[in-house]
């Protein structure tokens, strides 16, 4: 297949220099403030975000070199395919926030909830909507098991 | 900033020849099935992903031709800036669908509330977890007036 390129439109900066020691997940980040600064081409694209609470950032996982199809996730100590869990040594390292925003200065996003490495590539935001986003669901495979550890578990090389 | 180079891992086959008359959200896409075609390289990390419901699927927009910072999005009348839409004429058009996993038969994945068109590119796959990606807002701007059309409204040129 062909491949796909993306130009990133932004750059997240955030407290955390290097992956260890970082919170998982956005939910693990509460509080974790970070801006984003979008390239000012794009500054007409934000009208309007700021009557929003939340958003989606997907993000290019710029520190992950090599993918793996089976990986012991941060959360547990069990192997799974890759595509079971939200490692990020994934064979295409896009990562999915949820965070909060706090305010735009120009083309300065202040969020928090920041669950990412000072210097990701931003690739898109999308406005956060419960109606759209929230799922009830069935089965959690693994992580059913493995959920008590989401605050307490940081990542590790 | 440098390019971003992503191949897809896969294909997602649905009824939708065009993206006219789509569901404009999987959470309008209430039962509608299609298949993803895994590319056989990637098998292996699928291992455990049957244990999950619900799967988050970030594909490659591919029919989007141009993008607007400025749209009128399909549920809405007004122009928003691109970043406070969910249209999919975004400057790096991936799209987040949020699908229901009916099983797995090799690297076929039956799914249903599918929103996409057939032939969509996958660029990544996770499971889904409440936990992880369910929120409460405080404001979802535009869309608190208009989500009364989600059901009823489709995509059109």
């Amino acid at each position: 297949m062909d491949p796909i390129s993306y130009t990133p439109i932004g750059i997240v900066h955030t407290p955390f220099t290097t992956p260890v020691g970082m919170p998982v997940q956005s939910v693990a980040a509460a509080g974790v403030a970070g801006t984003i600064e979008l390239d000012p081409q794009w500054e007409e694209g934000l009208k309007d975000l700021e009557t929003f609470s939340h958003l989606v950032l997907l993000t290019h996982l710029h520190q992950v070199t090599s993918y793996s199809l089976e990986v012991v996730p941060f959360l547990d100590d069990r192997p799974h395919g890759i595509f079971a869990t939200r490692s990020p040594r994934r064979p295409n390292p896009i990562g999915l926030s949820i965070v909060r925003l706090v305010r735009i200065a120009g083309c300065t996003l202040h969020v928090e909830d920041v669950d990412l490495v000072d210097g990701t590539p931003l690739l898109d935001i999308k406005p956060f909507v419960p109606a759209l986003d929230n799922r009830e669901t069935e089965r959690i495979g693994w992580f059913a098991d493995r959920l008590d550890r989401l605050q307490s578990v940081r990542a590790y090389e």
